[in-house]
Parts: C-alpha cells; structure tokens; sequence
C-alpha cells in the first residue's frame, strides 16, 4: 500500500526531538516534491501539548479518526508512563488496523505494546525503558536502532528519530529519495551507525 | 559568564529540526541536574509560529526582552529569506549585546548576519545558502559542521543542530555534561562526524 496520509501523535510529556527528527525527513517527501500528494497531520491527545520543558504544540486536531491514514507515528516521552494506563487513548490507539504501517520512536513503544501491537514481536525501546517494554513484546532488542518487523517498527532513544525517519523513506519510498532527504537535512548518521 | 538563561527565537517558516536539535541537548542541563538553575524561554515573532510544513508552536513571549539572556539560540528555514529583511527583527537581534553567547544553526545565519554579529568574522550555514551568506561575514566556511568564532558558533544545515547543542553543552558545561545527555539522547554523531 502506498502510503499519502501520515499521522504524528503528539501528548502532553512528550520528547519534542523523538517527533521532530523523523517528522523532517517525512514531510520532505512533499516538499520536495518527491511524491507530492503525501500529506501529514499532527493528532493531539489535547488541542494544547505540552512538551516535558514548556515547548507548546497546537495540534491539527484532537483525537481525529485514524481511518484516512496510511502511517501512525508515535513519539515517546516521560509522558508515557502515564498515558500508557490511560484507557482512551490506548482504546484510540487500537482503532489502528494491524495491516497498516505503525513506527514508534523511543518510548513510544510503550504506548504501542500496550496497545498490542508489539505481541509475538521483537521491539525496541529508549534504553532506559527496556524493562517496562518486556512485557508488551516477544523480545526486546538492545543492540539495534531500528528493529523492523513488518508493518511495525520501533526505534530507541530520543535522536533514533532522525534514522527512523530516513528508513521509512527508505522503505516506503526508495534509497534515492533517502538519499536526497538527507542530503538537505545534511544527516550523517544513517545508515545507522555502529555501537 | 555563566549561562543560565537561554533563548530560543521562534519564526513563521522555520525548520523545526534546527531548534529542537540543540533544544533537546540544552534543556537537559536542568533536566537531569547537571545546573538545575539554568532556564530557557521559547521567543516568537509571533503568538502563534508555523513551520514550513504547519506544525504550529505557541512561544512562551512574542519578542520578549532580551536583556535577561545569556545566550540567544537562532534557527533557520525558508522563512528566514523574508525575515532578514525584516526590520523589526533584525533591529530586535541588533539589542543582543556583542559579549553574550549567540549561537545559529542552518540559515538562522543570515539573521544575525543581517544583525551584524558575523562581520569580520567566519561562519556556515545551510550549503544551499552559502552565497546568501557571503555578504555578511569574513569567510562562509564550507567543510566544518560548526564554526566557533568565540561569542558567536554558527552551525550547518538542520541536523547539524544536535551537534550544536551538544558542542555549547561541552564548551558552558564541559565534556563530562556532554557525554552525559548525548547517552541520554542516544545521539551517535557527535563528536562531529567527518565528511
């Protein structure tokens, strides 16, 4: 499926960078006119979000349907360990369709295990966090940026964003438009550095 | 002088990577303790900042004082061609003392180049924007990822600024500060990649 419509979650507690470093690569698919009909959308749990240091997003929208989109973005951020108990949004989170392309950065990937998407799936997580994304998926992988299983991907911490967003350009639109985007955003990490 | 109170400006059109790659690293200084007394505000030329691509921001002040400061953090983005000719803002960057910290990532360099801050003096930007550049300072560099003129550090093209914050977290804090948030970020490019 091609992807046209992404969505980025934002919430209250978020870690600003864990968006912004794959939202740069992703909007660029339009911007440079790449595939120009791609178009994005930041989805707030709030209509205010504030971030864990008092940067303040206005999302697009408040909990707006996920069925026109083709790619869910899910940043992490303190903020998680309390929305991961919180029953609306993982109940929104669960109206996302399993064949459709779901990418968490950092922390994020408790959110998505929570809401099941990580059951029988290898997974990884912010560093920090890797005991309380156990329970949510098959196996935790330390020693990856990227762990791609499918229609899920999850990253690790905060600046893993940057590499998340140039391997779904990647995937979803081709090495040549990976390369392009990173060249403009002169990115020097990816392919994903060693260690 | 010690930093303890950090600007970041904020303007229609900006590259978001551009502030909250050095955004991430800084705020962490209080964050996780290294000086819990430094503080930093989000300064806007407007109430309501959307970037290139409609991620719309509310600053914490619309062209607050600058007098407070201790180092004044500018962005780029498209945004930034309209705005250099803006005489409200480059009068408001001319107010900055010359003995302060000022720092620029991206195209946030022909802002303060139209300020006046780069005259006599090298810097880089974007390579996109290194002939708009020119004009306003010494020598544009084109093969380092940050140039340190003393008071003034410019820095290259949007990714470049997660290796700017963590070069002003090493240079105020010291390099143990650095190591620190750059485990904390999991940020792997720094110290700056070659190439």
């Amino acid at each position: 499926m091609k992807i046209k419509r992404i969505a980025f979650l934002v919430f209250p507690q978020m870690t600003f960078l864990d968006l912004v470093g794959a939202y740069d690569a992703l909007r660029r698919i339009a911007m440079m006119g790449i595939d120009p009909e791609v178009t994005h959308r930041i989805i707030g749990t709030e209509a205010e979000v504030v971030d864990e240091t008092g940067l303040t997003v206005k999302p697009d929208s408040v909990y707006e349907d996920l069925a026109p989109f083709d790619l869910l973005y899910v940043p992490g951020g303190i903020g998680t360990r309390k929305l991961m108990h919180d029953a609306r949004l993982i109940a929104y989170l669960k109206t996302w369709p399993a064949d459709k392309a779901l990418a968490s950065v950092c922390t994020g990937a408790l959110l998505i295990g929570r809401a099941g998407y990580l059951e029988g799936r290898r997974a990884t997580t912010h560093h920090r966090a890797y005991e309380l994304l156990r329970p949510y998926c098959r196996e935790v992988v330390t020693d990856q940026r990227i762990v791609d299983e499918g229609r899920v991907v999850t990253a690790g911490g905060v600046s893993s964003s940057l590499d998340l967003g140039l391997y779904l350009v990647e995937r979803h639109w081709g090495a040549p438009a990976r390369e392009q985007i990173a060249a403009q955003m002169e990115y020097r990490g990816y392919p994903v550095l060693p260690g």
